[in-house]
């Protein structure tokens, strides 16, 4: 779903309220803390929130003009959770490599088997538009039934032209019809595909020069993002991608050094990238980039969790720095099969020592900063998109520290009521 | 919910079958591996299941003689997960000490402020049977609605005769409403009490000659456990514990090895226990006891991981020793809260090394055999108590693979059919 983002200049000229929230407790998450209000009421006019506060500052006509006024019963209300990172739409599944791995079959019997990330572009090429929409539905409606009501999606299992547009297309289909705010990103420099062996600069080339101005051209992707890594592709490969991308227009993003030092951050960030993603292994100097350009480090938890990953991410460099971290599931069929935004939050604070705060503001204003969209979401503040969550919890806190649970009672996207 | 055990000796005794469930595949769980039949059927008479196998081998007659034909379009049926070790009833909530200790708050700074299991203590004995209800019943749905139909609770936040009752009722009260097969153990040696500081014999005393009486007396706990642990109770105290148990006829249990080797485990199994639970740092000569008494091993990888704990329990001697694992969430507020039996076999896979294979028999027939149940529960076979789930995966070890969904479509417990 994509917002409106007319909204009157004073609240004066709101004329009605379309709903109004009351006897609850919020945690806005604004000023990078959970800024919570006991006692607290929320008003929306159209897909956008016009008062957010102490009930006892409500303008007192407020009530008379609310068309539905909703009591909370003393539930807690947060943002909506925004998962920045995740490449939900695939075709195939990868569970049965997962058991092969943990049967101790080698990597090399489970490659000639055709596992790994190549099976994942040989199901996702084959697939139809349809059947790849209706299982990334499923996902969509996992993630956003634990609160996560904006979620970017990448590409970036096709590899060739027609596959890339294929998911970008279906990625759209995700937006023009969930009740989520769907974000898609370009992938293509995400794996050397096949038909390019020993020609990585060829395959570039061609990302580069016919498939980004026809993403571009189509309007069907907003960001782009490469992998940088000795697996992936070269410090140089991915800034011509990102380079061009910039030319063009689009947001840039990368993934970088989440198995060794590319030096990938720095650069990205010198190119004014909106996010760095993984960073396990991150140099101190690209940090200083990163926190010249005002870059958002994303953690990906679940990926670290699922690869038995040893290094973690600096996390108090990345606060000494004052590096806003978002978090997301990095949801993917490989490394990352995690459906589940809180989980990925309590993950971030288990294994990389983020407090739940912390992991609450990477998973909702940081993590619309990572999307270029932290003017609209991320926050429970006047003239944001009402975009929030009502959960069964007793303390913010609870969303990170339960695992297995999904509290949410009622959603609202964009001013529409979802009631769980 | 308690099951009926009276069933047909022969199928011709069978007049009308309740439920016929086609056009499914069953991972039935016996002979100690998934069984898969594809294109399968499972007939239930009353609360039992009167046929599991492939569909072409049903009786001609079993389709008119059914009252409700289930077309379960290709799911996948599961038995229904048994957790069998969990401390879900419980006052208060510990996320405020979760979100101090990533503060990097010291414990004793936690102790000073009430924290650590004696506020659990404190607030569960001042918490109303009705209270500790409610919120127990949100966490049983929770872990019911995420496939386990049938649930170990213990008590053991009382430390004093009417709290320990109190908790006991609670659980009662559980199985006499909820679809979900309840057991519940007495765990009155959990910790000592602050009543008894430095006179742990004489709180035994009281376990032994007052409370454990008095719970076999009112008959409201079939099986005893107890904490054999540094920060715990002696081997010496804890033998004497079950012991008693043991001769008043409890079913026997222990939390063993879990920080250190007390030789609880060996102990316990000479005397018979059902499972020893944990067991990070178990020695061979106690797991070579276990496996001559046929004591399973409840591993508890939530606790681990809360816990951040480095030294895993030994996985391939158990298998080098044929002794069965089980899995279990060991829900509870301090070390582990943990709300999905599936998401605590993918830990047992990622953080202990089990395949899914493993994981899902350790959270069926093995969490059964934990529980004393093997005959009831944990597999799909004929004479078994009707308890399956149907899932929305692809395949069996799609339930350890992904994390943070919960796929579940439909629970059938005892015969009572419930659509998600």
């Amino acid at each position: 779903m994509q917002s409106n983002n007319s909204f009157p200049e004073k609240l004066e000229e709101i004329e009605l309220l379309d709903h109004l929230f009351v006897n609850c407790n919020i945690a806005t998450m604004a000023n990078n803390c959970y800024s919570s209000i006991i006692g607290g009421a929320i008003g929306v006019s159209g897909n956008k929130i016009c008062f957010a506060g102490k009930k006892s500052d409500l303008p007192l006509d407020f009530e008379k003009r609310a068309s539905h006024i909703h009591d909370m019963k003393k539930s807690w209300i947060l943002p909506g959770l925004v998962d920045c990172h995740t490449h939900l739409v695939f075709g195939g599944s990868r569970s049965k490599e997962f058991e092969m791995k943990l049967a101790g079959i080698s990597y090399e019997e489970i490659a000639k088997q055709g596992g790994g990330i190549f099976s994942t572009v040989k199901d996702t090429r084959k697939e139809s538009i349809d059947n790849l929409y209706e299982q990334a539905l499923k996902r969509v409606n996992c993630l956003f039934n634990q609160g996560a009501t904006t979620i970017e999606i990448k590409s970036g299992y096709g590899l060739d032209l027609e596959c890339e547009l294929k998911m970008l297309e279906v990625i759209k289909k995700l937006d023009d019809n969930h009740a989520a705010t769907i974000k898609a990103t370009f992938l293509g420099a995400h794996a050397l595909p096949h038909e390019y062996k020993g020609k990585s600069g060829k395959y570039i080339d061609f990302v580069v020069d016919q498939v980004l101005p026809e993403v571009k051209k189509q309007g069907i992707a907003t960001s782009v993002d490469a992998f940088c890594e000795n697996i992936g592709f070269s410090l140089k490969e991915t800034e011509r991608v990102l380079r061009k991308a910039k030319d063009l227009g689009f947001d840039i993003k990368l993934h970088a050094e989440q198995l060794s030092d590319s030096g990938g951050a720095g650069m990205a960030a010198e190119l004014g990238a909106l996010s760095c993603d993984h960073l396990e292994y991150v140099s101190k100097a690209s940090l200083k980039k990163m926190a010249q350009n005002n870059v958002t480090a994303v953690l990906l938890p679940g990926a670290f969790y699922y690869l038995k990953e040893k290094q973690k991410p600096p996390i108090q460099l990345l606060r000494d720095l004052n590096i806003s971290t978002a978090v997301s599931t990095d949801m993917n069929p490989g490394s990352s099969p995690l459906l589940s935004l809180p989980l990925a939050t309590n993950m971030a604070c288990i294994l990389f020592g983020l407090t739940p705060e912390e992991a609450l503001l990477s998973a909702t204003i940081n993590g619309a900063k990572a999307l270029g969209l932290e003017k609209q979401k991320g926050t429970i503040e006047v003239g944001k998109d009402a975009d929030f969550v009502a959960w069964d919890i007793v303390e913010p806190c609870d969303l990170s520290y339960y695992t297995g649970s999904s509290p949410a009672k009622m959603i609202v996207t964009c001013g529409d009521v979802i009631h769980k």
